[in-house]
């Protein structure tokens, strides 16, 4: 498999997403990764490696999409950024999977614009890794793509996230949560109250009810559905509550040491027709390693294709 | 001044209800702390103290809003419950504040068909506390009170908060940002970008933009503005951190020590003609007495009073 890296993106590149290539190319030697970026400065870098690995690829991009900038803008102004070559790459089929820890606007307008969402997919989502206490893990989606949601938006993302773990995760029926203000069924806005009464009578889904914050780091849901405002805000909340812990010098069991973003290196986009995985802004080397080793899970599990036919029957139900 | 509170309200009620009382009866001894709920109960477990506290009165009430019930229906067909009477005092002006670790639905919609909303205020707000690691506090508005909110509510609880936490935080000028998913302006849903507007120009809130979720537990806002199920889950988010942080014994520095909820006891509903404060269903006796401590404050702030005129001014501004 051929998965292509960003190496402009991120708060530390190019130095540390070309690490993460590095490391990631070592480590994944049936794998070829592409780093797109400036030629020159990631030829001097694998130069200086006393055993450069052969399964590293260079494209060039003489352009950088910043992390401030416009994302739409910024891709149709720097057609020969990384970003918009890598989104190139990927719908033409050279490459089988795209990641970044650049800008996240920009993967997920460029995302839409080259690959597209899946056919009847309305909106695309970005899954946040949700660990738990007993050692499994579990998504949230959305984590931040989309700001304003009507009810079937979030009805679609329990499919999405359904067949998201079930595919890729390997989790066979997992257990699909609605995040709410309190459990009750009846609770909180109209919004949630309808998506309640779809999820109750869905034909797949395996819908536990409403989840209250505190349900984030339970067993309780393998997929919590939500917004991406409040999928955002407990994303970046659990962060950090680990960055506080480790400014603290405190000893953290398991769990905590989970809350890492560095061990999961990154968010995939759900419900479009190709691979991307969205890094942090500050990945470090083993970010991004691990982030393009998500790229590899969704490209075995083929997960895109599944969810498509999983929209595309539940349009046309089987007749009798 | 004089407290009451609710004897039969929280998962250990009445022990723990009562015990808090005991406490605070002992600790704030130039207050009354009345208790309502089953009298022979209450008396009981006053008679078996060697030292019974002088300044406990009780109030008999023969009914209990139980934790599961409807909140408007159980306080019509329950006027005897120990809620329906302490927002009946509270109303008559027989107590200065009333609180109660019970059913927080039931309190919310006590509080406005009693003392009723501050004229001018829209929705009134439950304010959560937030600890800070500089050792500092703040509020965040709303923490679970409104599913769903417009604009100008939105922008009602920036004043709202802004002026309780001057008055009863004593923060002088407090600094106040905007939840949302991501800093930039122009971040966000319309409703959230309206709010932006609204405040960027207010005429005397200290706006600081917006906030993402790992600026929560930052001295960046003093106030956090956000809608009933952001905040809710926030609290219960963090909330559930403290507990795993506790059943993995991990050693806890000043700051997550804070996230316990019993040492501060309870949230203000703000916005109303009254003190009301809303402990945590599984108050301990720490906790009521906390929160008949949040009491006190808001007595001695005059909150109400405070928000009344500014509201008022803003609707009259005074002419040149």
């Amino acid at each position: 498999m051929i998965i292509a890296l960003d190496a402009m993106g991120g708060d530390f590149a190019p130095t540390s997403a070309i690490e993460g290539g590095i490391m990631a190319a070592r480590k994944f030697d049936d794998s070829t990764i592409v780093l797109i970026g400036e030629s020159s400065v990631i030829e001097s870098h694998l130069s200086s490696l006393e055993d450069r690995p052969k399964n590293i690829q260079i494209i060039h991009a003489s352009e950088v999409i910043e992390m401030g900038e416009h994302p739409a803008l910024a891709l149709r102004q720097k057609p020969q950024s990384s970003i918009a070559i890598g989104f190139n790459m990927l719908a033409a089929g050279d490459i089988n999977a795209f990641c970044s820890a650049g800008n996240t606007g920009a993967m997920l307008v460029g995302a839409l614009l080259s690959v597209k969402a899946i056919k009847g997919v309305q909106r695309p989502a970005i899954a946040g890794y949700v660990p738990k206490p007993d050692g499994t893990a579990g998504i949230m989606l959305d984590a931040g793509a989309n700001a304003e949601l009507k009810a079937e938006h979030l009805v679609q993302f329990a499919e999405l996230g359904y067949i998201y773990a079930q595919s890729v995760m390997e989790i066979p029926n997992p257990t699909v949560g609605l995040m709410n203000l309190g459990e009750e069924e009846g609770k909180g806005s109209a919004i949630l109250q309808s998506v309640y009464q779809s999820l109750k009578t869905h034909p797949f889904i395996n819908f536990i009810g409403n989840l209250e914050g505190r349900d984030v780091f339970t067993s309780k849901a393998d997929v919590i559905i939500t917004d991406g405002l409040v999928g955002n805000v407990i994303l970046k909340l659990a962060e950090s509550v680990y960055e506080l812990l480790m400014t603290g010098n405190t000893p953290l069991d398991s769990f905590f040491t989970k809350l890492n973003y560095e061990l999961h290196g990154g968010s995939p986009i759900v419900g479009i027709n190709g691979n991307v995985v969205i890094g942090h802004g500050r990945s470090t080397p083993l970010a991004i390693k691990n982030m393009v080793a998500q790229c590899r899970r969704m490209i075995r599990a083929d997960v895109n294709q599944k969810i498509s036919k999983a929209i595309e029957s539940m349009a046309n139900p089987p007749q009798n």
